[in-house]
């Protein structure tokens, strides 16, 4: 059960945004910026930097809505995600995308962990300096997602079923249009 | 020097909020509600928990620009902010405020820390839902701060007294007002 009382009947980040629309609207516009417009790195990339966090930080609620969301955007049976996360160096992703993971894997350990060097392997690989500040930026803010998350027990139903159909939608939609559908059913 | 290459003479969140604008308004809007924006709880103590936070993920920008906000805050010398950051416990702050220190910090630590107790705790003191939410996504949001911040390498220039005039305007004039003067700058 919630640690507060949320409303009922919304999964994850969805409870805690429909309670407090104030915080919501930057949290939602945070996401759209960095996940969903237009980028020079495709958006299931970006999908696959947050699912891999919320891996990492074992948020359930995040890391199946975005693995559904990088499926949508990578026309994936979920196999890639799989392979991103138990092991990304193996999987059928680019170069590129892994050393921007390896950055994003010491953000979330904690800033000071990326190097000059893992830098300038992301560089080596053809990332621009936008591409390594949005990597580095994500992670941060997955940080904090799967923390506001986990930190309020909101109800996270253990169906992934239930998280494809959605994430087909946000892959289309994105953030700030499907936010509006919850804040307007609370 | 910074990871990337990140305008020049602008501390910290500054220089990457003024090389990203498209992300600088969610971030400066988050802050301004979490934060500034009217509250039962007080501006000083929301900021003190940003600092802690900061303390903890041992970022010496955001604890010290929020230290600073704090002290104007609260018309301190800066002892009361440093007597929270060393021991929370015994320093002079309500029980209300202890109790959500305790939660800010299991959340920094990550927010499946976050126990009923903790809750009941700070129910106990006092604190309603929205007071537990919204310290529950100051440590989260602070978690994703301190994490650009430090994983980005910007320029942290050590001398307090740089921050402590910041602090007093960005205690009265909020987030979003003061990020429109390097923005601009940029």
């Amino acid at each position: 059960m919630p640690h507060i009382h949320l409303p009922e009947g919304l999964q994850g980040i969805r409870s805690a945004m429909a309670f407090r629309p104030e915080t919501a609207k930057p949290l939602n516009d945070l996401a759209e910026v960095l996940l969903h417009a237009p980028n020079s790195l495709p958006q299931g990339d970006r999908e696959l930097i947050a699912t891999y966090v919320s891996y990492l930080n074992d948020c359930y609620f995040c890391q199946t809505v975005h693995g559904a969301i990088a499926a949508a955007c990578l026309d994936d049976d979920y196999n890639l995600v799989k392979r991103v996360k138990a092991d990304f160096q193996a999987a059928e992703i680019s170069n590129k995308l892994k050393s921007l993971l390896v950055i994003a894997a010491k953000v979330q350990k904690g800033g000071k962990n990326v190097t000059s060097e893992d830098i300038q392997a992301a560089r080596a690989q053809g990332a621009t300096d936008t591409e390594i500040h949005d990597t580095v930026l994500i992670a941060a803010a997955f940080s904090m997602y799967n923390r506001y998350v986990d930190g309020l027990d909101t109800w996270q139903p253990h169906d992934e079923a239930l998280y494809r159909e959605r994430g087909k939608k946000t892959a289309q939609d994105g953030y700030v249009s499907m936010s509006k559908e919850y804040l307007r059913q609370s």
